[in-house]
């Protein structure tokens, strides 16, 4: 279970009412008219778990995903969370950037004859993962049309030349929704199906995150509107959104939050404008020692959304002992670190709102797949409750093209 | 070797010729003076080399360190780096975060008879720090009178508590200057000897950050000065500073730039201003997949700093294979992986200079233990360099305390 907390004044305004019922409405067009397709991922991905019945994937000890982006920030915030809880999980391994030295390292650590390969991508051409697919193929020598067929799954739109490479060689095959983009994608095949392959409860996963879109379009998550609301209302400035979690494990989280929130509202919008806002992930109680003096006594342009985990299940105890000179340190003693941690958030949060900053938080009663689903859709809804306030195009990202053509043109120079 | 790009036009102005003169006349006064520490460490911490040579240390195989913030951001920063040339290091396990289930996971992999254990605290009295302490003491019986007192070793303030209970133990201890503030305190005995320990070539990283100090003193760093004249003019308008570095090793180097930027100089000014520039760590090529479309079509309120690897000394070529249907990335074909990440991070420097974003960058000619002493030096004098020209206190953190105080309070209520 979620539980949201605002120390934000709840918006009254008739502008302010307007603007949420406008937005609500953009979102719900979306799904109905299926302009947008991840509001309707946690049913249609059921499908890939029934495909995955049919294979048989007792051979495979390591999961490898190849992808990049959308393609891989989500399963590995997923895998980071519940392998905690998994003790039985498969070891899944990412192939993403293209530096040498972790790609060398990656091929060590694989077994072929243990391995599943998935290649990811929506379209098939990204630099990245395609080269190191080559360079996956050729060091284990795989034979995709012979005894390596088995192994290699690719995921990607229908009809991308990605589709067609895998229809050729006989792969078997996901397809992502054409109506969802890639960082939108996690709940897709892209997520769901190395995740199950892995041995997590995708199904359980899929269920939380329906709740909440149910609940959500059912008008009964209120809050959602609510925050958005104020950070649009703040956007000139509190530019800057810090998502603060309390569990070393949630780090690829933040991650996969950082792409979402920056990738998805940082555009030209529909008057030219150049609009955004900057997330951070920040992790709790280590970045209380790096970052916090900054939020506390730098400029006032910052919100923070705090995620607590209410029981971590685990019952490690700080013991009973005293240390000499130390011993001012003894007030502690037989606290479970579940206490500390959970005690180092709120007072953390205390002195945020003491101090004047807009500050939220979530808190999960516990790290299960369910909470895990509704976590991602409760970002998800709110980036696009906020792109719609915002009115850009919360699902394109036309900016990072002409990188991509001043590459393509320097590396035919080289 | 380092060198330093900047796309940034050169200031001329007497004001900020000025300004340039007067923040390098004060850090030439904190450094004569020794009001601030950090910059003689590259020769004092030679000591404790010599130190270690005493000491037998074959048996230790795991490098077990206890801290947070700047007792550890910096180790594992170079940890992290040199790791990937050094392939007999020693394996290091870092207890930082009170998150109960990264402790239970890390004391899991840890063999107390190859193990050697250092607590890392200026004062002792981190709450994260002693609490973990007592646990390993607890978890694995520590005799720290008898058999175990050779592998626990303290680093501290000269005279704090925990150097008080390192002699009541007779326990080895290794003293920081109490002219060195925790973030600037890598190359100290925080840094230096823990690394040192694990096999790395200290001498070398400190004998790379004595060559830039000197050559920063004797005025051959313009570079420095005139980036961070360009920071303080332009920290209205471009509040927050990327560094963009394109090699998975560096993210750690990241999160310790992270704590050096933000801690160092969000404050109050002397004239009761709230200041700061806030600090975000990416890694390239993944990141251009995540928060470049934010940089490049957002709000124009970031700088970005490249930090490029010339030669990774990695041979991984990307094999002449052509996949069916995807044959449009055949191009890229026999180059290495080096010269493909080399050529992303030219491309993305170039499209955001072409988008009129302030952009600079540092090429390592390779991964080195000269060139990470270097780069740490780099960024803590354009630290201290800013810091003047912000007129704050660059070394200290009073926003932290209220949080600690509500923590007491609280844990004592629980």
């Amino acid at each position: 279970m979620l539980s949201f907390h605002s120390h934000v004044p709840v918006a009254g305004t008739l502008e302010a009412k307007n603007r949420m019922q406008h937005a609500f409405e953009v979102l719900k067009d979306e799904m109905t008219s299926d302009k947008v397709g991840y509001y309707k991922l946690p049913t249609l991905s059921l499908e890939h778990l029934q495909t995955l019945k049919a294979i048989d994937t007792s051979s495979f000890e390591q999961i490898v995903v190849i992808g990049i982006g959308g393609s891989t920030l989500g399963t590995k915030a997923i895998d980071s969370i519940l392998s905690l809880n998994t003790p039985d999980a498969k070891e899944m391994i990412f192939f993403e950037n293209s530096d040498p030295l972790t790609i060398s390292r990656n091929l060590s650590k694989i077994d072929k004859d243990k391995a599943c390969f998935f290649i990811i991508s929506k379209s098939g051409g990204t630099i990245e993962t395609t080269s190191i697919f080559k360079t996956i193929i050729n060091h284990f020598k795989l034979d995709l049309d012979g005894e390596d067929n088995g192994r290699v799954f690719a995921i990607t739109d229908h009809g991308s030349p990605l589709s067609r490479f895998a229809k050729h060689h006989k792969l078997q095959e996901f397809n992502i929704p054409d109506n969802v983009g890639g960082r939108f994608s996690v709940l897709s095949a892209v997520g769901v199906v190395p995740l199950a392959m892995a041995g997590y409860d995708m199904n359980a996963v899929l269920d939380g995150a329906q709740e909440l879109i149910e609940s959500f379009f059912k008008e009964e998550e209120n809050h959602l509107l609510q925050k958005a609301n104020s950070f649009y209302e703040n956007r000139q400035n509190q530019t800057i959104n810090v998502l603060f979690s309390y569990a070393d494990s949630l780090e690829n989280f933040t991650k996969w939050y950082v792409q979402l929130w920056g990738e998805s509202l940082g555009k030209i919008d529909i008057e030219g404008d150049r609009v955004g806002l900057t997330p951070i992930g920040l992790i709790g109680s280590v970045d209380q020692h790096s970052f916090l003096q900054l939020i506390i006594e730098g400029p006032k342009d910052k919100t923070v959304t705090f995620i607590k985990i209410d029981d971590f299940e685990n019952e490690l105890t700080i013991p009973d002992i005293s240390l000499y000179a130390i011993e001012s340190t003894n007030f502690i003693n037989n606290k479970s670190f579940n206490t500390l941690i959970g005690a180092q958030c709120d007072a953390t949060m205390q002195s945020l709102v003491e101090s004047g900053v807009n500050v939220d938080s979530i808190s999960l009663d516990k790290i299960s797949e369910k909470n895990i689903g509704a976590l991602i859709i409760n970002f998800e809804l709110l980036t696009s409750l906020v792109g719609a306030m915002l009115k850009v195009n919360t699902y394109n990202q036309p900016g990072v093209e002409l990188g991509k053509q001043i590459l393509y043109k320097n590396l035919e120079n080289i």
